[in-house]
């Protein structure tokens, strides 16, 4: 049942190349998990394991599974790949997320210090066993590097062989493209997406605001990431014009 | 099994005309809402469907059952009407909500601009199919009205059928009856409640300490709403004075 | 399935007397504990019931069993124990919580005022009964104690046969050890610390940023209160440095 009358914005299905909706799973179980993919599957396009989750949850196999029949990638957070690799374990590393069923790796240095030819060698490595993501900024948030910096990096990491590359915003969007304060670091994202396609950035936006503002500068097929499970159809909402803050954008006011 | 001996203050049972609780669905699973409605359902007298998150939702007819189920009216969010207003499908937007088996229908004008001649016929109108409740202030919370049009329009609003007229505060806490800060506009408060039936009115206040400021000032059997499912039991607790915040106001100090 | 081969620090294993984890269930339904727990029970010591919730939970005794099936003790809290005491009810209190199983009881006085004298004994008489910790600090957050009160009444109160003594912080982090802000009194924290041994205090630390400090400080076999179902994998991978937060002080830097 659906109301077929009404007129709504295009959006891509799956499996996307734009418009993609990143969530990340802070530790969710399966009920809530089930809960939110049977209301809205069809928005949500890979579910990243957020940081070390995966290697303390006691059920995580049941959770790998039931992502997967909802037809979501998984993919295990940077900051684990980031332990693995201070450890010199980023081989076995590899090997555990074969063998957990993982579809996808993020590469990141949010936290430790990598060369920028080390990252991009990790990218490549993956690369040859699944499909990869890099991350680029910091998870600290007195770190603030110039835009220049990050577009160099990004272009470099899509070159490695990122599928895209993540613009850090953190569960709490208070680093990387955010302030302290969550407002949004509105030059740095110019500088970004003057310099690279848009479809090959995603931008993590955990919070509505965050969401709003990328919608209404990129239009609703801009890829987002850092989404809470319970932010699924929230988000589609948003992507439609179907809540008051993208309202206008979308429908035309008849008084106008 | 309950704390009978226990002293408790007063509370109106379903189907209730004050002391109504009504729940704002921000895109809950059904799994979700059956875990909270079990636990509290004898405090929640309606659900708002909120905003056009029911156009999104894949299970949409499973979720409102299930909330019928446990005796709770079901509402279309009055973002919806204003979609559906604006792209002249008013008469297709009753017939989806009776479709579907919609309880009640929210008009308001959070975010389009209505006459308010044709707001007051939309009331007037869906009171002809189902139970009609409307909402007054904006959802732009740059937009702040002088008191005096609040007053006039709620009641007019209840006078061209509204069952109660809503007070805004969004899902945030952040527009209509509060500035940015999340802090009420106190005097718009009294204003209205001066000139309006108490029990005509439902507010909106999602936050712990909105509500608290609420039933200190008005009594705990006052009409609340957006509030989200996991606070229906903290919510009856604050009524109930079984919570720090409003235990003094219920219990008297041994000694004092 | 896990990942084996890497490095982790040491922790405690159920029944813990340091590293504890305290929940508090703030109305939580039966299928997300079941969710939460599955995935995390090990990482979990007790649940507190909050403040009044137990009392208006429609099915109080089936969350009570579920609980204990996943080996979590159950405690009331301490604002039921404070309006049961109000109201000269404090037998009947402690016969309710027997008969629907409960584990623990906390002794309070963050609303209500109690002489010393009488809290000590109540923390007596709950002994006799069950296992008991009390509580010190106010709710109130403009009620702001010198340190050397804190100092003097948790020894007292562990004398009195507290299990161990909880420092208020609220599920809000904004009262007792934080200040309006959720940042922390500090120099409370180490006047108590010095003088207290630190397995005897559980810090109330409901926030991300409130948890970090203190495994920063004080090690990750700190004992943490108030963590909410959902905060459970998150806190543990906090504690093993398995988050951004406290990686580098778990896992030394390759480049370093």
């Amino acid at each position: 049942m659906n109301f077929k009358e009404l007129n709504l914005p295009n959006r891509t299905t799956k499996p996307r190349e734009k418009g993609v909706t990143m969530i990340i799973d802070s530790g969710y179980g399966v009920r809530t998990i089930k809960d939110y993919l049977e209301s809205g599957h069809n928005y949500a396009d890979y579910v990243k394991l957020g940081w070390g989750t995966s290697v303390v949850t006691l059920n995580l196999e049941e959770k790998i599974s039931l992502y997967k029949e909802y037809g979501l990638d998984v993919c295990l957070g940077g900051t684990l790949f980031e332990v693995a690799y201070i450890q010199n374990k980023f081989s076995d590393f590899i090997k555990f997320s074969k063998d957990i069923g993982i579809d996808m790796i993020e590469v990141s240095d949010g936290t430790i210090e990598i060369e920028q030819k080390e990252k991009l060698e990790c990218i490549e490595e993956v690369a040859k066993h699944m499909k990869v993501i890099s991350e680029y900024g910091s998870k600290d948030s007195s770190t603030v590097r110039a835009p220049h910096y990050w577009v160099t990096g990004m272009k470099k990491e899509l070159q490695a062989g990122s599928w895209k590359v993540i613009a850090e915003g953190r569960e709490s969007g208070t680093s990387g493209l955010y302030r302290q304060t969550e407002e949004l670091r509105t030059g740095l994202v110019e500088e970004i997406s003057d310099s690279i396609p848009i479809d090959d950035i995603l931008w993590e936006a955990p919070k509505k605001g965050q969401q709003v503002w990328f919608i209404k500068k990129f239009g609703n097929q801009v890829n987002l990431g850092n989404i809470a499970l319970k932010d699924i159809v929230p988000l589609e909402t948003l992507r439609l014009g179907l809540r008051g803050d993208t309202l206008l954008k979308y429908h035309q006011n008849k008084s106008s």
